[in-house]
C-alpha cells in the first residue's frame, strides 16, 4: 500500500500534467524535475498561502529575495564551505554509493543500535555484501560555478544550498529600512542548491528546490518561548490547509546531532510512506541562537546587533522554520488523494479518484462543461468560461461523456464543475455540482459569480 | 538629467528598502541585486499580473516551472554549448584581458585586413607591446557547475541561460496532458544565469535574472500573422499597466543581426536614459520559427510534431514575447517617479516624490496612520491595520508627524492612508487620502473594507 501510493501519485502527476521527468525526452535528468500546467498553479497556490499567512497578514514579517549566488565569504562566514559536507561511502563490490550517515541510520532504525564496527559490518541494500564499504570521504553538498571569463580560484561562486544566508546578510538593511523592531522577521522563498548524493522519492529529495523560509529576530532569553510559539503557527498551517494530524508527528532532534549552528530543532514529519521509511521531514522549525549574525560580524566587520528600546544592545537570537516547496506540494497531494464510489451514467457505482484539495491549493477552481457539442451550448458555455476566467483558473472542456468529464476533474481536484444544459437555454441557470459531496445545485447564470466567489473565499 | 532619473532610483530603492546592493556587508558582489521589502512585493505583483494576462485569463495558454538545470544535451542541441562562447586573450606583459574577436575586428576597422599572423602581430592596445597576447580560449556565456560526486567531464551541467529550452523539451508533454490544440502557448517565470561579460545598469543587466516568457505555437503560415498579434498584446500589457506611451517604442533587428533562430524579432524598448543610451530593450517578440523544436526532435529522436483537425502534420512556428522582471520592474518605477508639490503642516507648498504606481503594482495598497501615539487611537488604528492585513498588504506608521508619514508613503506609491484620529473615536469614521490627488474623503468604519476593495479591484 504504502510505495503504491507514491507511485500512484508520480503516475497520476505525469499523466495529468502535475509533474513530468526533467528533460525527458533525453531519456530524463536523474531525480529532476519539471512541473507541468497543473502543477505550477498547485505549487503556486501553496507558496502564495505561505506568503501570505507569514508575512503580509502579519504585522511583525516582512519578505526578501535574495541572490542565488552571494558573495563567496558568505558561504565561508556560514561555516558552509568547511562543513556541509556529507559523509560519502560506495561499494566496492556493486559500486553504488551511499550517504554513510543513511546507512547507519537506517541499520539503527531497523536492529536498535550499530555493529561494533559500523559501517564495516553492515550490508550493501544493493548487493547484499559484506564489508564492502569504503572508508566515507567527506563530500560537499556546494554546487559551484565560475563567475567571469576565467575559472581561475578566485572566480569560485556557490549556488546557495539555503536562502536563509540571504537573510542575514540583509539583516541590517531589512531592519533600517522596514523599521521594524525585534521581535521580527525576514520571510524568503526561491531555489536553492544541494549536491545530494541520494537524490530520490519523486519531489521530496532534488538536488534544485524550491524553500519557503522565515529568520524571526528574537531577543536572547525569549528565543524559547519564541520556538514553541513558531512550531505551533507551522503546524497550524499545515492543518488549517487540511493536512490530516494522523499523518504528521514531530520529531525532536537528538542533541548530538544537531547542525552546528542549532540550539534545538524539530521537524515536521509527515507519513509519506516511501519504500523503506514510513515518515518524512515535511518542515524544520531550528532555533539558531546568533550564530549566524555572529559569524557574518565577525567576517565582515559589519554591525549586526540590535540596541532595544530599553538601550540594552545584543545580537538576536533566530527562530527559522523552513519549508521545501516541493515535499509540501507532495505531502497534499498524498493526503488529498482518495478514492470511493460514484455512480456512472448508467446508475452503477463504480470506483472514483478524488483529490480533495483544500479549493485554495486546488489548481483549477471551477470546470465550465457544456453538457453536448453543440451550437448553441457551447458558445454559451465558453462566454460563462471567458467571464470566470477573469477571476479564477478555469477549465473548459466539451469532450466525452459528462460523467467521464467531472471524473477528470475529480481526479485533479476541481472544487465545481458549472454545466450547460439544455434547460439552460430556457431557464438561464447551470448545475453546480461540488467536488467532495457531488451534489448538484441548480444556480441562476445571473448570480453564480456570487455564489463561486463566496465558496471561493481566500482562493 | 538623464543618469540622475537612475540615481535617484537606485538611492530611493536603497533607501525605502526596494532593493539592496547583494553581499553589501561583504563589500558587495559585483552587478548583483539582492530585492527589499518593498521590492519583493512589487515584483510579486508584476509577476502575478503577467501570470494572469498571459495563462490564467485566456483559454489558449498554460504555464509550466522547469528546472534550471536541464540535461547537458539540451544545450547542445539548442546551440547554446557551440554558440554561446567568445574567445579570451590575456596580454602577457599587463595581463589585461580582451575578447580577441573584437581586438581583431577593431584593428581590422582601422587597417582593413588582419596581419598574416592574426593575433601574434597585433599590438596591445593597453600596453603596447605585440606578441604578448595569449592563444584565445573560449569562454562560455553559459555558467556551469558540476552534479554529483565526482568533477569530470560527464557530470558537467549548465544553468540555463533562458526559461524556453525548458518549454521545448516539455512541448509533447505538455501538448498531451493539457489537451490544447494548435495554436496555444506555454509560459514560464524564473530565474535564469547568464555569464555576462558587462553587467550593470542597476537590475537591467545582472548574471542572475528572472524571465517572464511564452512560446506560442501556431501553424507555419500564420506565424506573421501572430506576431502581430503579440506584439500588440505585450504593448498592451505595459500601457495598461500605465507605462507611458512616449518612453515606449518598437526596435526592429536587422535581419544580418537576428539570432541563428529567428526569423524576425522585435523588442519594445524604454527610455531608461542610462549614462551612454537613452533608450534600451525591455522586451523581444521573436519568431524562433520551427528552429528549436526541429533541433530537439532531431537531437533526441522525439516526434514533435503536431497533427491538426485536418489530418495536416507539421511543426509549429514558435511566437516568442520574452521579459525580463528586473528591466520591467526598472521601467515601472522610473515611469511612476514623480516630484511635484504639496502643503506642509504649515500650508506651504514643498517638493513632494510620488510613485504614481498602478494599484496593481504598488507593494503597500494601504497604510493605516494613528493621528498620534495615543492610548486611544493607537489600538483602535492597530486593530483596523489587522483587519485589512486579511486582504492586503499593509503598513502601519505611528512615527512622526503626520504630513511626514504621508510623504512616506507617497514616495513608496501606496494608493491609500487611512488616518484615525480624534474624531474618529466619536464618528466611528476614518480620513481616506489618495495618492495621486492627495483628496480626503471621510469614509465609516464600517465601510472601510467595501471602499477600499472597490478601488482596489484587481490587486
Amino acid at each position: 500500500m504504502a510505495a503504491d501510493k507514491i507511485d500512484t501519485i508520480v503516475s497520476l502527476s505525469k499523466r495529468r500534467g502535475f509533474v513530468y521527468p526533467c528533460s525527458e525526452i533525453y531519456g530524463g535528468q536523474r531525480a529532476a524535475w519539471d512541473y507541468g500546467p497543473l502543477g505550477v498553479e498547485l505549487k503556486e497556490n501553496i507558496k502564495r498561502q505561505w506568503w501570505r499567512y507569514m508575512v503580509t497578514a502579519r504585522e511583525d514579517v516582512v519578505g526578501i529575495d535574495s541572490s542565488v549566488i552571494l558573495a563567496t565569504e558568505v558561504w565561508e562566514a556560514s561555516g558552509h564551505v568547511a562543513t556541509f559536507t556529507d559523509p560519502l561511502t560506495e561499494c566496492t563490490s556493486c559500486h553504488k554509493r551511499y550517504r554513510a550517515d543513511h546507512l547507519e541510520e537506517a541499520y539503527e532504525e531497523k536492529h536498535g543500535r550499530l555493529p561494533a564496527n559500523g559501517l564495516v559490518d553492515l550490508n550493501c541494500p544493493n548487493c547484499g555484501n559484506k564489508g564492502t564499504f569504503t572508508e566515507p570521504k567527506q563530500f560537499s553538498g556546494l554546487l559551484s560555478t565560475h563567475l567571469g571569463p576565467t575559472q581561475d580560484s578566485g572566480s569560485v561562486a556557490y549556488l546557495r544550498p539555503e536562502t536563509a544566508q540571504g537573510i542575514f546578510t540583509n539583516f541590517a538593511q531589512v531592519h533600517t529600512t522596514s523599521r521594524k523592531k525585534v521581535p521580527f522577521g525576514i520571510a524568503q522563498m526561491g531555489k536553492s542548491f544541494r549536491n545530494e548524493i541520494t537524490p530520490g522519492n519523486f519531489i521530496f529529495r532534488t538536488r534544485e528546490f524550491e524553500q519557503m523560509e522565515m529568520e524571526f529576530f528574537v531577543k536572547p532569553g525569549e528565543d524559547e518561548t519564541w520556538h514553541e510559539y513558531w512550531m505551533e503557527q507551522r503546524w497550524n498551517w499545515y492543518t488549517g490547509l487540511g493536512l490530516r494530524e494522523e499523518n504528521m508527528r514531530w520529531f525532536e532532534h537528538p542533541q548530538e546531532k544537531l547542525s552546528h549552528y542549532s540550539k534545538r530543532t524539530a521537524d515536521i514529519e509527515y507519513r509519506f510512506q516511501f519504500g523503506g521509511s514510513e515518515w518524512g521531514e515535511l518542515e524544520g522549525v531550528a532555533n539558531r541562537t546568533d550564530y549566524d549574525l555572529n559569524a557574518h560580524a565577525k567576517a565582515s566587520g559589519a554591525n549586526l546587533t540590535y540596541l532595544d528600546a530599553e538601550g540594552e544592545r545584543y545580537t538576536p537570537y533566530v527562530i527559522e522554520p523552513a519549508a521545501g516547496v516541493g515535499r509540501t506540494m507532495l505531502a497534499f497531494l498524498l493526503d488529498a488523494y482518495n478514492e470511493d464510489e460514484a455512480p456512472n451514467a448508467k446508475g452503477v457505482m463504480e470506483k472514483r479518484t478524488v483529490l480533495r484539495l483544500d479549493h485554495r491549493l486546488a489548481p483549477v477552481k471551477v470546470a465550465v462543461l457544456p453538457l453536448s457539442r453543440n451550437a448553441q451550448l457551447s458558445p454559451k458555455a465558453k462566454g460563462l468560461a471567458a467571464d470566470l476566467r477573469q477571476n479564477w483558473n478555469i477549465e473548459f472542456d466539451d469532450a466525452g461523456a459528462i460523467g467521464r468529464r467531472y471524473r477528470r476533474q475529480d481526479e485533479i481536484g476541481t472544487p465545481f464543475c458549472v454545466t450547460v444544459d439544455f434547460d439552460t437555454l430556457d431557464d438561464n441557470a447551470v448545475t453546480v455540482r461540488e467536488r467532495d459531496t457531488m451534489k448538484q445545485e441548480r444556480v441562476s447564470l445571473d448570480q453564480i459569480q456570487g455564489y463561486l466567489a463566496s465558496r471561493l473565499l481566500g482562493c
